[in-house]
């Protein structure tokens, strides 16, 4: 069965290394928003599509989900020693993928071959493609004014309320080699754990699902989100934040949604077919299970 | 007395360190060698004002003379893993000083403002001053053809033969600000053993010595060169390296040299007031015992 996972960050990848524990490399391809890419300190940063490749890589922090595991510090730490910005927390390890991937879109390499290359160098053997090779950026309409999407997420850690995204450049940008493709030639497309709004809707201004098998898996458990800001948004966008929301918000795309045990109740309310399942995943052997519930779901569908 | 010191990088890093031990702060100026400043990964990199910074701050790496004490390398490594250049070995926390110096240089700040800001965060509390705020770029014309300064010094390990060098940039570049007030109020001036053609040629064509005392340190040892390429230039350009080849370099500027003890027979051959001297300076104390003897030197020219 060939997989495309859709997929922002933390949530993203893990689902996407549970399928990748099971799946051959060859039926696996997941496509990673570029909206939260942005620069700082002159280096060119995809921090979604470093969570996965990182994750899939087998390198990444098992604890923050996020950045190398065994990372050090010295860049950061001396750079603050100097006055200078430190509110992106970049790893000395990470570094080295930001100077490396900077260094060769300047010389005029695509997004997407600097991609191929690495997780070559790393030995990931499915396919990761992100979204776009054009710089597309998310920005968070707050009322604190439009503030670009890093500067809402980790400088200002989500405390302005939103009120609407834009992505900037999407109109002009082309989705990146591979990902129609990608979708054409897939048994089905999971849309993994990630964040609506500002993961998984920019990806899908690129790809068209239609007379898909897609498969949504709710970031929101019990109300809550894991991690990040997808409750807060709903909320604040005035939509009660739940599984249910997730639903609504792939109306009309979706073939199949997962939901956790802990919204079974929620589950008479979803208008296609559910599948009850344990989503957190806290560690290897969860996301692996998790993964194979899916797939065994799409079989059903 | 104050003194203003000529550096280039280890030999004028360490000279000047040798100074700093003895003078007070406010009497000490070093006017350092821009043109061995390049980019490199995006990165806006001075290695001789680093070395110079570095030492003078007790950062430096006591056994190289350049670079970091207690360096790790994560970055390099990481970069190399995934097939990025590694001719220019970049340790972690120099690395910092790079991003935070291009981030300021981007934003507009001249080299004089960010070596000012950076010896205040690292206590440094003589002056340390580039020869320019404008970028000047030292050219090695060799028989393999015009190369860039690092290139030939780093990458290429100074192999090539030299036929000339060239400071790109040079006749549009002002002198830094304070370099001029420098020289103009110092009772004496320093050239710190660095190497004449690369290191302290660019500074000289940025200040005026006359009638000034100015001494020079012989960087030429026995024929030979503690550390760089001064000895095999003088060798390819047709000229015998030695401590003579070095006065006569700065024929006409000179009221007194400073030559190794090595070199002693060599001293009636030379057409100003000689200090013989050990100005091998493997440890702290040698720098501070060499530059108590020329300071003294100085007081009885």
């Amino acid at each position: 069965m060939k997989i495309v996972a859709l997929a922002g960050g933390v949530g993203g990848a893990k689902m996407a290394h549970g399928l990748a524990q099971i799946l051959p490399p060859k039926d696996l391809t997941v496509i990673v928003n570029t909206g939260d890419d942005f620069e700082y300190m002159g280096l060119s940063i995809s921090p979604d599509l470093d969570t996965v490749c990182y994750t899939l890589a087998g390198l990444a922090n098992p604890e923050t989900g996020w950045g190398r595991a065994n990372e050090t510090w010295n860049i950061i730490s001396n750079i603050e020693r100097l006055g200078g910005p430190s509110w992106f927390r970049l790893g000395d390890q990470d570094i080295a993928t930001h100077l490396e991937r900077t260094r060769r879109l300047k010389a005029g390499q695509t997004l997407s071959q600097v991609v191929k290359d690495f997780c070559a160098a790393w030995e990931v053997k499915q396919i990761i493609l992100p979204m776009s090779d054009s710089p597309v950026r998310t920005m968070v309409d707050t009322d604190e004014g439009e503030l670009e999407f890093q500067e809402y997420f980790v400088h200002r850690r989500c405390e302005p309320r939103v009120k609407h995204f834009r992505f900037d450049g999407i109109s002009a940008a082309e989705s990146a080699p591979g990902t129609r493709e990608a979708v054409a030639s897939a048994d089905a497309v999971i849309i993994c754990p990630s964040n609506p709004w500002v993961s998984v809707d920019p990806i899908l201004q690129f790809i068209s699902l239609q007379n898909k098998i897609v498969v949504a898996v709710s970031p929101i458990i019990g109300g809550k989100t894991v991690k990040g800001p997808a409750a807060k948004m709903y909320e604040e966008l005035g939509i009660e934040p739940s599984a249910l929301a997730v639903e609504k918000h792939y109306s009309g795309l979706l073939r199949g949604f997962v939901l956790d045990a802990v919204d079974e109740s929620l589950s008479s309310q979803v208008s296609v077919k559910t599948l009850v399942a344990n989503t957190l995943m806290n560690d290897y052997t969860d996301r692996a299970r998790l993964a194979q519930d899916v797939l065994n779901f799409i079989r059903s569908l």
